[in-house]
């Protein structure tokens, strides 16, 4: 279970990524059944293997230390029985979604009598690099493989025991069942080097995905010389407009910045029109102190609330993931708006408003991959909007915006049925 | 109407992308009818000026001698008054195409109530860089502009008189019915430095889309820091399989092959069964020779057709773009498959068959962009697809793949409807 000694490691990536690029080709056409098998035999596998995977974990929490992480990155780390369920249960929830590959997602018959076809296909090869949790593993390989792409996991260094044991249970399955061999492979090395080998190995591999903080993201970004599918910060905004109902307000302003606050659809910002603001600021702030939550405002907010710090530009920009909230007074939803696509970082933004214009306004002119009506941004989240599971969130435009699930893990091929038609 | 002499060329394309990304949040929202009405008055303008167009175009075809164009150059750089008809036409194609943005693709109402919606919304900023052909800068011009971008056009040094002067009525039309200025805009210099400037602009500049040789796009690939919609090679086949109706096989052969011989879904490579190869291969040389194509062969092909020349490796991973065809005889439908993914480019590729079996094995085996089944190859276009006009056949699985219409310069956004929801 060692992790492995690599001497020539230029040659392990490229075979590694040669390996995944050959299953690929065969996943393409695999019978929906095989890979619905594998998922399931998976979970049991992981159920069974509790103590093989209990006893990896170990290694990766001794270590722990020697990497200097936060009693949070530690509980992160851990694989206990109820996260090991829980992973299995994603799998299983991954095999019960409908199968991608090969659905016809448009047709026409053209007036020759062409019928075209809009089929479902997969990337091909996935190269996934992730921080901490060992439980993405299990998730990022499914979500992979059920879309009909080879992957390649890179984990990090603090989990790479509990990673390289979750593998070998996947690996496992797949004999079982046929899965082609090299249709989930681990890096089996902590040299950081071998993210640069396989970022330059564009021939074999299609897409890198980095899952983690925004320095991972830029050096993969940078380095990579194949399209990423990028994940960088949320700088999330509630706006309660002047026609707010203002219970609803405050209960979507508490719930998006205190339900959970280390993930990037919580809110870092509340923009108040000034209409409501003598009212609503200081009720909401008084619900946001019970829950500890630090306010940092304008001029306008601190003659309100007047507990609250004085905000900086870069308080504005600032993606807290903790217990702060940035706090902005405007005179229009248009500066509302302006605000929100100046200092934001078009990941999640909500508006609260009882005004059919204003919030037809908001979601058009807001450009955020979700803009969300009267409700929470924590709902930005692929389960939520009914992707199934998700491999991240993007923050690009180009290929997938926002939750990625399997849909976004896939491209199309053109199947044209003819008679025997040529151009004239 | 010269090109200008551009003193500070960083600060210049700097300023071209800022007031490209200005007009796209504009773009972004505005009414179809606008865009409709640009699209519509510059046809006008295009027909109305066909005296400054004429002397634009004057001024490049007597510098072409200087640029050592072919007489085939010369002639696709020719605006003659059928060609800026064309041109004219194809806004109005264009205008009449349905309005993409704001389109919901997606929807569904979460058990909560939630109801999410998937709406399409413009990419941002285009940076198009196409060599020769002026009718190009309209037709890529009106593509973006409909889909709710702002774009940068950059044509070849061989056209800039006539692109210069088809903008300046694109902009003139542009201003008249409140286009946002800035919307569309022409790099008004031919040296080469501003390419490598926009593409370092990726805090402005979104997508860049290369359309010409080969050697403009691994350019325009190594050097971009947005993403790139690429068109490489079409090194396209047509597999004549053992269940073919040979007289249709004959037909499509020779439509694929000769029918317009310079474009990227012309056929390079015959692909030939071997229990048909004997009645058939005779028999399309014969019509091949008629059209003075050239045959280069495997072993087994030049048994059967004497005057085929020896293929090599080269040959058949080749575009000729030109009368030359590579053939091969395969003992399988298998080794077909295996010899298109292998030397092909993953463009365009047909099946001659009447085996239902071998028709559904060949379209899901074969990886690219179409795969066709009994018709020429011919007919991977935009407009034979009913996509209505297109910027180009991207050989991308990433984001788009095959022809790209006004839909594939497009994202989208998650808009979710609510009425209080928050996370539990």
């Amino acid at each position: 279970m060692a992790v492995a000694e690599i001497s020539d490691l230029r040659k392990y990536c490229l075979e590694t990524a040669q390996r995944a690029r050959g299953a690929s080709a065969e996943l393409a056409s695999l019978a929906s059944g095989r890979k619905i098998a594998w998922l399931k035999r998976a979970a049991e596998l992981l159920r069974s293997g509790q103590s093989e995977l209990a006893e990896a974990n170990a290694l990766d929490l001794a270590a722990a230390p020697q990497f200097a992480l936060t009693a949070a990155q530690i509980d992160r780390l851990r694989l206990a029985p109820s996260a090991v369920e829980a992973m299995a249960v994603g799998l299983e929830e991954i095999a019960a979604l409908p199968e991608p590959i090969g659905e016809v997602i448009d047709s026409s018959i053209r007036p020759n009598g062409l019928e075209v076809l809009k089929v479902r296909v997969p990337l091909g090869v996935m190269f996934f690099i992730y921080e901490s949790r060992p439980n993405v593993t299990a998730d990022a390989a499914a979500i992979c493989v059920k879309s009909g792409n080879a992957v390649i996991l890179r984990g990090g260094k603090e989990a790479v025991h509990s990673n390289r044991a979750i593998v070998a249970l996947l690996e496992q399955a797949a004999d079982e069942v046929g899965l082609p061999s090299g249709a989930v492979q681990f890096v089996n090395t902590i040299d950081r080097e071998a993210v640069g080998q396989f970022l330059a190995l564009d021939k074999y591999i299609d897409v890198a995905i980095p899952r983690g903080g925004e320095s991972l993201i830029r050096r993969v970004a940078a380095e990579a010389k194949m399209p990423v599918i990028k994940h960088f910060t949320g700088n999330c905004h509630v706006y309660v407009d002047r026609s707010a109902d203002l219970a609803m307000a405050e209960r979507i302003t508490v719930n998006a910045k205190c339900q959970r606050m280390g993930v990037c659809n919580a809110a870092e910002s509340l923009v108040v029109h000034r209409d409501v603001a003598p009212v609503f600021l200081p009720r909401v702030a008084k619900a946001l102190a019970q829950r500890n939550i630090e306010l940092r405002g304008d001029g306008r907010t601190r003659s309100l609330v007047p507990q609250a710090k004085v905000a900086s530009e870069d308080d504005f920009a600032t993606e807290y993931l903790g217990p702060i909230l940035s706090i902005k007074v405007v005179d229009s939803i248009e500066e509302a708006v302006d605000h929100i696509n100046r200092y934001g970082s078009h990941h999640t933004d909500a508006v609260v408003t009882a005004d059919l214009n204003a919030a037809r306004m908001f979601v058009t002119a807001v450009d955020s991959a979700a803009v969300i009506v009267n409700a929470s941004t924590r709902f930005n989240d692929g389960a939520e909007f009914g992707l199934g599971a998700e491999i991240g969130i993007s923050t690009d435009k180009f290929h997938a915006r926002g939750p990625c699930g399997i849909k976004e893990l896939t491209s199309y091929k053109y199947v044209v049925y003819g008679a025997g038609q040529v151009r004239e």
